[in-house]
Parts: C-alpha cells; structure tokens; sequence
C-alpha cells in the first residue's frame, strides 16, 4: 500500500525530463491521478474478476485467478497508464479489438490494491464484490484454494458476485463436487 | 455553479432528520459525493448528449435536445440520486428495463454543470466531447439553434462526438441542407 497515489516527485520537473528523453512522448499521458478519482473512475470502469481454469498440477486440477480490471478503448489508453504509475504495478495490455486494459494479476500487487480500496472505500455495489474479491484473496493465503472444498467454496463466491464468467464458474464448480 | 458540491449541513444531523421523518429510508442514498470522485465517476459513466428533434413550431422545424446523462443499473440507483443532489438539478428516471438515469435538461441547469467541468475536468477524452457539448449551449444562448444555418452547425459538432444518435443526427443533417 505505501506510495499508492504518492506523486513521484515534481510533476512539471518529469514532465521536462520525459519530454527531453523520450520522442513523441505525449504529456496527457503524464496525468496525476486523485485517489478520490480513482475511486469514482473504477466505481464507473473497475472489475474485481475471481476465474477458476484448468491447471492439471494443481492439487484439485484448477487455479484460482484473481484479477483487477479496467478497460478502455483505445483513445483512452493514456489513463489506463495513469493508473499503471498510480498504483505502481500491473500491465496495459490490448484487450479486444480497439479496447485495451489494465491488469493486475500478482497476489503481492493485489493485496496493495485492497489496502488502497479500504483506505479509499468505493461507493457503488462495486465495493460488495470489491469485499468478496478480498475474501478469496483471504481464503488463498490462508491455502484453501488448494483443496477441493476451498474451491467450492471460492467459486461459491465469486458466482455470488457481479461476473460474466458465471456459466465456466458453474461448470466448474458441478465438476468439483462431482469429483 | 454555486453551491454545487458544497454539503447541505451537518450530515450527521440530515441524515438523522431524513431517518426521523422518511419511513424506510436507506441511509446509503444520502452518501455524501466529492468533487473528485463525481469527475472519475462521469469520467467513466457520464454522457454529453446532443439531439435534434422534429418541432414543427420551430423556426427550422428541429429542436436541440443537449443533456447531460448517467446511466446506472438499478442496483446503484442511490448513486444517481447522490448525483442529483450534488448538482442539486436534474432528475431521476427509469432509463430502459433494469436501468435508470441521472438526465439534466434544463439550459440553465446545464450551465450549472459545464461551471463544475470547467472548473473540475474530466480526465478521459470525455473532456472532448464536452468542451463540443459547451460550443453547443454557447451557440444555443446566441440563439443560434433558431436558424438553419446554426443548425447544420451544431449538427456538425454532435456528429464529432461520441455519439449513439450518428445515424439520426445524419439524416437530420441532410434534410436541414436540402431544405
């Protein structure tokens, strides 16, 4: 959690130094975020995404796949950026076609995510799957993911929350308890 | 632009009174909105709209719609009224289905909300669209949209926006060049 949000020096001072280095580098690009942006920005754009896939040496046979998500078209990469320098981690990637994303799948960089979003509390229903997300992170270092029934139990969770992974989560999760 | 985002009072005390005095009230519809988030949020949910519609009593047989819009999931409908009562204007609606909506139509009102954005802007190329939508309500209060020439001008500006309304605005636009 420490220097989320924290400017990286003078801004003015980066901006020349970028300018002076760095080819065509576009200065929106350089855009300070507020945390209380941040919180509004991914109230409206975030997505706290819990995927199970397939991964034979696993214990159960699958992985848990925590990830924070925002996505944009591609005009507004440079704020997908934004938030990369932000919050110090993650990757802007292509995403589909002309929308790109930023992602963040490290267990170490999400933890510092949830710290910034309880320090930061988000204001729409985002923040119940925003406390579900947390919880599998929970139940993940404490290693239940490792066993079949944690695993019922983390895709109990995220089919509780706001996702458009339902109908794999549900495949899953009859397969997990069949097996 | 005054008083926009400033509290209404104590909100401890509001919110006691609220509850006293308005059975069933949910105390998350009275969350208290910063200047900050409400740009992230709009950066990520606003919408500047512009539409011209058939009027037969006006001049050039179109009237400009301009509006300012957020449309939410019926979930988060308490956001929305959070919005309203930041902009202190503007009303809340069934959008379509299990959407609802924050709309400003009012000029006046709209004016209100361009002093905020000018004062407080938005981050994404959304700040575009509503420095289009600003020109649109100047050339409105030069009384612009009363002549058909001003018309195929603001027709032209919301045909540069991010806009749903490209096909309408098109034929709209052809019609006002034959005629």
């Amino acid at each position: 959690m420490e220097g989320i949000g924290q400017s990286a020096g003078n801004p003015g001072q980066l901006q020349g130094i970028l300018r002076d280095h760095t080819p065509g580098i576009r200065l929106e690009m350089l855009m300070d975020l507020s945390p209380e942006w941040v919180v509004g920005f991914v109230d409206g754009e975030g997505c706290f995404h819990v995927s199970l896939q397939a991964h034979p040496e696993m214990t159960a046979g699958y992985q848990v796949v925590p990830e924070f998500v925002v996505v944009q078209h591609v005009r507004d990469v440079q704020v997908l950026h934004a938030l990369k320098r932000f919050f110090r981690c993650g990757v802007v990637r292509l995403n589909h076609e002309d929308r790109w994303a930023f992602r963040v799948r490290r267990l170490d960089n999400l933890n510092q995510i949830c710290a910034f979003f309880e320090n930061h509390p988000l204001k729409t229903k985002k923040h119940t799957d925003f406390q579900k997300f947390r919880t599998i992170l929970r139940l993940m270092s404490e290693k239940r993911h490792l066993t079949r029934a944690g695993l019922v139990e983390i895709a109990d969770i995220a089919l509780s929350m706001n996702t458009a992974s339902r109908p794999v989560l549900e495949k899953v999760r009859e397969q997990l308890q069949a097996g």
